[in-house]
């Protein structure tokens, strides 16, 4: 299948400012946190990005989108429902095609020739299939993510067919239902923000926006999804950060400057603050 | 001399989304550079606080404020002609009084029990007179920064009678005029953003603003002002971080977290990524 549109989340009321946020890129570029998502997007094929936002919410982001500010169409989530019915938005602008979706607050940094969200669209394209992007998270991660139930799928050590999604399960329940085989003890395949989500899908969110009156989660979609279609998760080869987490920002910004060129410089400059600041506020 | 008005220049266009950035403070607090900037404000005794900003940038500046907003007024800077400008345009704000000014763009991190801003406005109510903040700063950095010429005033060895200004000197030039003594070899004393200014200062750039059609540099100002009144510099107990440079964010929330209650956090983290990551884009 071709995924050539992008759908990234960011209408949280937190989320006003995230993306506008200034990084410095893996190759020393200044960018705010929103083209760094928009330059995953872009590198995964996609041609044209809808970002769901608070009403009124748009112009500055277009503001803070750089050279990709004309991929962008936005659409507002009034009276919002949660993650899944800010995704739902999007229904019109995905039509009957997969697509590619980010959430609008993580930073990825690829430990692979490509990038984090090309790894995910690749698959997807190759399977014919839902794919979410997957990290092995110790279980004292879990009240933060979406968690899936899955088995090795094929040859691939990287792969997994996904038969259950929990949102931040307890630890009883992760070990009872969402023990994978082969991981590291005490470890689970937590979601990462990162998915190619299918028409059926959508399909799902709308029923549940339907037949409920609260808040609607990815997660209880993805589930749903798994009991009807083709569904796996890739283990990515990647690092991920939270930028909306307290210091959240700066273990990004270090975490690109690290694995990026100005790495000694970066090195030198911390040695240096480490070296010549003192404890106590 | 009592000064309850402060003067914040944000009006550069880079300066639009720089107030806004997010970063955690020394006590752990999550806050925008903005906050961090009218903290010290607040410090240091200003009641009222003027935000001199590009027009239109006022209602997201109120909204990055926190619990300063109510203090704030703002003036936006049409067709600027400059720093000097930018600052008289608070004339109105400041009338016959003396006020507090920084800049927008900066991070201080005091290294005494009172504030950086405080230690400069508790100089001026005893000496009654201009009192610029500065820093030893070497050479090589002279690009980037207004310094002064001076000789030490009295019997402190941080306050220095300032005779000069002059605006991002050549080395030739420094050594000719701005050598002051007792410094190390090649060090220079440097403006850090940060100052109390008087309301003979801004005659001084009323007066430019009428002479020259050019743009108004607060130096010149400055160098004007060391003529007609009494004008010292203070060594401020400080460290003091450019948050607008490559990387500034980056080493300003390194420089908060390291002088910081979450200092050995901070330090764990940064070693677990140090450790982990590699080099290269």
């Amino acid at each position: 299948m071709s995924i050539r549109r992008a759908v990234i989340t960011a209408a949280a009321p937190d989320q006003k400012s995230l993306p506008l946020q200034s990084l410095v890129d893996q190759h020393g570029n200044p960018k705010t946190a929103l083209e760094l998502i928009l330059d995953e997007c872009v590198d995964a094929g996609a041609e044209e990005i809808c970002v769901i936002v608070c009403p009124g919410a748009g112009e500055t982001f277009t503001r803070s989108a750089g050279q990709h500010a004309n991929r962008l169409t936005f659409v507002e989530q009034a009276n919002p429902r949660g993650y899944g019915d800010a995704l739902f938005r999007a229904r019109n602008f995905v039509g009957n095609e997969p697509f590619l979706h980010l959430v609008s607050d993580h930073v990825y940094i690829s430990h692979s020739d490509h990038g984090c969200a090309r790894q995910v669209v690749e698959l997807a394209s190759q399977e014919n299939c839902v794919v979410s992007a997957v990290q092995e998270t110790r279980e004292n991660m879990l009240p933060f993510f979406g968690t899936v139930g899955a088995t090795r799928s094929g040859n691939r050590d990287d792969v997994y067919d996904v038969n259950s999604v929990v949102e931040k399960p307890t630890p009883t329940r992760a070990e009872q239902d969402l023990i994978v085989a082969g991981l590291r003890s005490s470890h689970y395949l937590c979601l990462s923000g990162m998915h190619v989500l299918t028409p059926g899908v959508m399909e799902v969110l709308g029923e549940q926006i339907n037949a409920t009156e609260g808040s609607i989660q990815l997660s209880d979609a993805l589930h749903a999804a798994a009991q009807r279609e083709r569904y796996l998760a890739l283990r990515v080869k990647a690092s991920r950060y939270n930028i909306g987490e307290k210091y959240g920002l700066l273990k990004s910004q270090l975490a690109l400057a690290l694995n990026g060129k100005d790495r000694d410089d970066i090195l030198a400059e911390l040695l240096e603050l480490v070296a010549t600041t003192g404890g106590g506020a």
